[in-house]
C-alpha cells in the first residue's frame, strides 16, 4: 500500500486530465472551477486505498474515486445554493461567482457526469457501482432534507440527528470505500464490512466536525469557530445539552437558540460554557470515540493482512486527531 | 400493436403504483405533485410502442419509460426554477408550491430515481440504457443551457438554434424510443435509425411547438399565443424572419424584441405580420414539413414489417397536424 500524499498526488493528476474545456463553457467552467477549489479530497483516497487493500489495482479505481469527487462537489454546489453560502473552502460559491441558475444547471451536469465515469467498467461492475451510487445518492438527498427540516422543528431527537448525518454525510464514505471493494472483486461480505467500516467512521468525523466546530483552535479550524452556534444549529452537542440540562439552563439554551445577536461572541461564549457544564461535551467525545470504535470493531472480521487492517486503523485515528 | 390510448392507460397505472408516500415527505411529496400533473405521456408512450415494433414485449419497456417521464419531469421542475414560472400544465410550479431549495432538491432526487428504474435489468441492457440516458440527460443540461446563453446574444444563428432545440427537446424523444429498441434487443442498427427517427420527429414537434406559440388557435393551444414574443424568444421564426427581411423591417423587428410592454398585443400582431410578409412562417412550415419527411426516411431502411412503419408515421403525422 501506498502513503496517503501519493494516492492524493495521483488522484490531483488524474482529477486535473479529466478537466478540460468543454462547450458551453458557461456549464463547463463552473464545473471545472468547483472541482478545482482543492480539498482534502479523502473520499477519492478512501476509494483508491480500499482498492490496494482488496488485492485490485488502485489506477483500475481512478475513475470510481472522480466519481465519487464529482458527486461530493455536486453536492455541494447544490447545498450552497440552499443555504445561500457565500464562502467555500475560502473562495467564492458557484452561484456567487455566476449565478443561481448556473449552480442548479452546472450541479445537475456533475450528478450525470458522475454516473458517466462508471461507463469504463464491465457491465455487471457497472451496474454494482451504479446501484451503490443511487443508493446512496439519494440517501445523501434525504440527509440534506432532514437538515432543512430540522431548523424548523423544535422536538429533534438524538436518534434522528444521527440518521440525519449518517445520511447526508456517512453513507458516502461508507460508499467510497465499497466502490474500491467492488473494483478490486473482494467478496459480498467484504464489501459490505468495509462499508460499514466507513460509514462509522464518517458518523464520527461529523460529530467530531460538530465537536470542533465549537471547541476548536480558531487559529487551525478551517472554518469559523462558533458558525454552528451562530446559525442555531440543533447538532449533538445542543441536543444532548438539552437532554443533560436542568430546567434552568435547558431554557436558557433554547432562549439563546431563537436570538440573532449582531455581535455573537457572548451568545458562543454562553452556550460553550453550558455544552460543557452540562456534561455534553465529553458526552460528545465519548460519542466519537464510541463510533470510531464500532469501525475499527468491523476491521477484526474482515480477512485482510493485519498491516492493511493497521492503515485503516492509522487513517482512522488521524482523522479522529485533526484539532482541525 | 396497440393503440396510444391503451399504451397511456397501462403507463398511467404503472406510474400510480410507483407513486407511493415516503420519507421525508418534504423530499417526496413534491415528486408525487409534479409526477401526477398530468401530460399527454407522449415519451414513454414511445418507449413501449418501440419495443413492441421490435418485436419485446412492452410491459418489460414500463420501466425505462417511467425512467424517461421521471427525467423529463425532473428537468420540467429545474427549468421551472430557472424561469421563474408560475404555472405548468395550469398548475402551480413545484418551487411556487413550496419553495426553490424543495424545487431544487426534490429535482436532484428525481435524477436518481431515473436511473434507478433500470436496475431490473440484466447488466449489459442496464449498462447499454444507463449510458444512453447520460448522454442524453447530459445534452438536455447543454441544451438548457444553450437557451439561456442565447437571451443575451444578438448573434444566434439558424444552425446554432436547431442544435439547441435537438439537444434539448429532441434528443429525449430518440433515446426514448431507443430505450424501447434496447429492452426489445433490436440490433445497433435498427437503435441507432429509430433514435435518428424520433430525433427528427423531436426537432419537428419543436418547430411545430414555435410556429403554434405564434399562429395556433388561441381556443386550443395549450399555453398563451403570442408567449414567445413576450418573452422576445429568438425562435427559428424570427432568426428566419430576421434573415429574410430587409433592413426597415429587421430594424423594427430588433426594435420589438427590445422592449416589454405591458399591453403586448400590438407587438405581437405587428411581429405576427412580420414573421407572415417575411416569408418566414412559409419557410417555418417547411422546416417542419423536412424535419418529418427525414424521420419517416429513416423508417425505410428498418426491418419491421409494413404495418408497424404505418403505425409510427401515423404517430408522426398526428402530431404534426395537432392545432393544439
Amino acid at each position: 500500500m501506498q502513503h496517503i500524499p501519493s494516492y492524493q498526488d495521483t488522484f490531483v493528476k488524474y482529477l486535473e486530465a479529466y478537466i478540460e474545456p468543454k462547450e458551453p463553457n458557461t456549464l463547463y467552467d463552473p464545473i471545472h472551477y468547483i472541482l478545482e477549489l482543492g480539498g482534502k479530497r479523502l473520499r477519492p483516497i478512501l476509494t483508491l486505498m480500499t482498492a490496494e487493500i482488496f488485492g485490485g489495482d488502485y489506477k483500475r479505481a481512478l475513475d470510481a474515486a472522480l466519481s465519487v469527487e464529482v458527486f461530493h462537489n455536486f453536492s455541494l454546489v447544490h447545498d450552497d445554493i440552499m443555504d445561500d453560502a457565500p464562502l467555500r473552502r475560502g473562495k467564492t460559491t458557484v452561484h456567487e461567482k455566476w449565478d443561481v441558475n448556473t449552480g442548479i444547471l452546472s450541479g445537475d451536469a456533475m450528478l450525470i457526469m458522475a454516473y458517466q465515469l462508471f461507463e469504463n467498467y464491465e457491465p455487471k461492475q457497472f451496474q454494482d457501482l451504479a446501484k451503490l451510487f443511487s443508493k446512496t445518492a439519494l440517501e445523501v438527498c434525504e440527509g440534506q432534507q432532514y437538515d432543512v427540516d430540522f431548523e424548523t422543528r423544535d422536538d429533534v431527537t438524538i436518534p434522528e440527528y444521527l440518521k440525519m448525518i449518517e445520511y447526508k454525510t456517512a453513507v458516502l464514505v461508507g460508499a467510497a470505500m465499497k466502490m474500491g471493494a467492488i473494483v478490486a472483486n473482494a467478496s459480498e461480505d467484504c464489501q459490505s464490512s468495509i462499508y460499514n467500516f466507513g460509514k462509522n467512521l464518517g458518523i464520527a468525523f461529523q460529530l467530531q466536525d460538530d465537536y470542533l466546530d465549537v471547541f476548536g483552535d480558531p487559529e487551525t479550524f478551517g472554518k469559523q469557530v462558533g458558525g454552528d452556534i451562530i446559525e442555531n444549529k440543533k447538532t449533538y452537542l445542543y441536543l444532548k445539552a438539552l437532554e443533560f440540562s436542568d430546567a434552568t439552563d435547558r431554557r436558557q439554551l433554547e432562549h439563546l437558540y431563537g436570538v440573532n445577536p449582531t455581535d455573537a461572541s457572548d451568545k458562543i461564549e454562553t452556550v460553550k460554557q453550558l455544552f460543557a457544564s452540562s456534561g455534553s461535551a465529553e458526552a460528545t467525545k465519548t460519542e466519537i470515540e464510541n463510533y470510531t470504535q464500532k469501525a475499527f470493531s468491523v476491521l477484526e472480521s474482515i480477512k485482510i493482512s493485519e498491516e492493511n487492517k493497521e492503515a485503516l486503523r492509522a487513517f482512522g485515528n488521524n482523522l479522529m486527531n485533526r484539532s482541525v
